[in-house]
């Protein structure tokens, strides 16, 4: 094999952990380095034979990366180590902030293009292979509509609701897309759907001792902004039943483009995912991409990238001539 | 708007009038003529104020024509017409001859790096977006098994063979994905499963006044190489209802990439078509490409391309900054 990609992740949480996995399924990548804000001896990775450094010393490690992977969250890491550490690697992240978007690409840009690196930005599945699906529908269909829905996932900001409703001890709450809104949209009818009507919301909550489970109940699905708008279901369980089963981080969703071609011939395009880890699946695509960017980067290409300015054939470790045979 | 991409269409059967067609949906592209082999005043357009030219003229109009679509056949008129057309236009086929996709590459990529052009081959769904998806799975996911099932869909070949029966007056055959090897799949089971096994065979035939049904039914089903080995049903209908239900060419397919991450959780990713009409969905893809042919053989480049070598974004006519607004 020739030279391995060397990789390192910043930030370690459940999409660092992630990577580590992903970068083990990838021969062709290897893990140099994790660095933390933590204090090191205390991150314990999947794999121990790997170092921690300190996040405050990751300058010094510029010669021996060739990719990378910010681990962090949108919200307060990303927009500031994106553009610092562009100044000293080539970088892939997750960003996820939609409406700050363009924000990101335009400060990585010019951390990157000052530095001589590549950036990639909004990696993983939404943003990511759905944003890459929306892309593709209204290219190849541009009369027509395009549906996103979300789920069956776990969602954090719902979870958080409900385990703040008096009488509630454990909860998790999961958004589903609504199966009558998917056939609407299959059957090639294009109907206007807010995000409200194409999910309904399901919950399992274990009750604490003294709680009542209609006052409870009666709490959730009529929280305002949170469920009352929504069709909201609420599961009571034991605590044995939610520890073994509600416990992973599911996610997935579809995107459904719906379209019309010559004398009203309906085409639907249809790209789904089930996910039994969504952090998992998240730093998988992360990983691919980060074979395309050392690519480019060493063809001397640098500035921010997302997924639509990424030639696919990148992402596979697969040569061309043999790409075009085995999947053409 | 700026200047329209000028497109011609060479070849003019089903593919070529979806092209004529999904042009029209294109507002930043302008059809600007078709080549034909047969007398140009005897070919019919969906837009008859386009003219159609003798295809022997075709060389005389390079100036006129940014990029060429090639409608014909991969059996014979695309491996001759493909290189030869490279010479004097940009171009965009269909090419389908899996076996011998590298060597039609090659032959594309050597007459237009001579003479400074662009030729994309093997658009379409599949290949083409169904390709891309077995690309995108095996790359995100490289732990898993990649699945692919047509239909339902028309068979050309097959529905002669129910015609060749005696006693067929009219018939066609489509192929169904069997939903019972879809359901192993997405349960994330990884089957091994023959292609025999992934699909069933549906017939609907119209009898000559004297057939005698069983003993057509009994020709279909057992017929060898056809049906034999498949499980196929044979429906026998009247001919006011064949022609309302069984004259467009629907077809489509699933594309199913199913793996596991980490420790053991179940990923899949899932990729469907429900095309109402296989050439129209396919001239659209055709489409979308030469929007993204023109983009780049405008910057310079020259040579074969497939759709693993074509950034996503090229498809669209936004700009990267719209693009990563609306649909990042």
């Amino acid at each position: 094999m020739s030279q391995q990609i060397r990789v390192a992740i910043a930030g370690y949480g459940n999409l660092g952990r992630g990577v580590e996995a992903a970068l083990k399924q990838n021969p062709d990548m290897q893990l140099v380095g994790v660095f933390s804000r933590r204090e090191p001896s205390t991150v314990e990775l999947l794999d121990s034979k790997v170092p921690v450094y300190p996040m405050a010393d990751i300058e010094q490690y510029q010669d021996a990366v060739d990719v990378m992977i910010l681990c962090g969250g949108s919200k307060s890491d990303l927009p500031e180590q994106g553009p610092y550490l562009a100044q000293f690697f080539n970088t892939v992240d997750s960003f996820d902030t939609h409406a700050k978007v363009n924000e990101h690409h335009a400060a990585l840009d010019k951390a990157a293009r000052q530095s001589g690196h590549l950036a990639m930005l909004s990696g993983g599945w939404d943003p990511g292979v759905f944003s890459l699906n929306r892309l593709f529908g209204e290219s190849i269909l541009p009369e027509g509509e395009t549906y996103t829905f979300w789920g069956k996932g776990l969602s954090q900001g719902h979870s958080d609701a409900v385990r703040r409703v008096p009488g509630v001890k454990r909860g998790v709450q999961y958004t589903l897309p609504s199966e009558e809104a998917i056939a609407r949209v299959r059957s090639g009818e294009q109907p206007t759907l807010s995000t409200r009507e194409k999910h309904k919301r399901e919950c399992f909550v274990v009750l604490k001792d003294d709680a009542d489970a209609e006052t409870v109940r009666n709490s959730i699905v009529t929280m305002p902004d949170y469920f009352a708008d929504y069709d909201t279901t609420v599961n009571f369980i034991d605590e044995a039943t939610f520890d073994k089963e509600h416990s992973s981080m599911p996610h997935g969703g579809f995107v459904i483009r719906s379209g019309l071609t010559g004398e009203g011939n309906k085409q639907t395009i249809e790209y789904s995912l089930a996910l039994g880890s969504n952090p998992e699946f998240t730093a998988s695509v992360l990983v691919a991409y980060t074979r395309a960017v050392h690519r480019l980067a060493s063809s001397g290409e640098v500035g921010a990238r997302t997924v639509f300015d990424i030639a696919p054939g990148l992402l596979s470790p697969k040569d061309p001539a043999q790409l075009r045979k085995e999947l053409l």
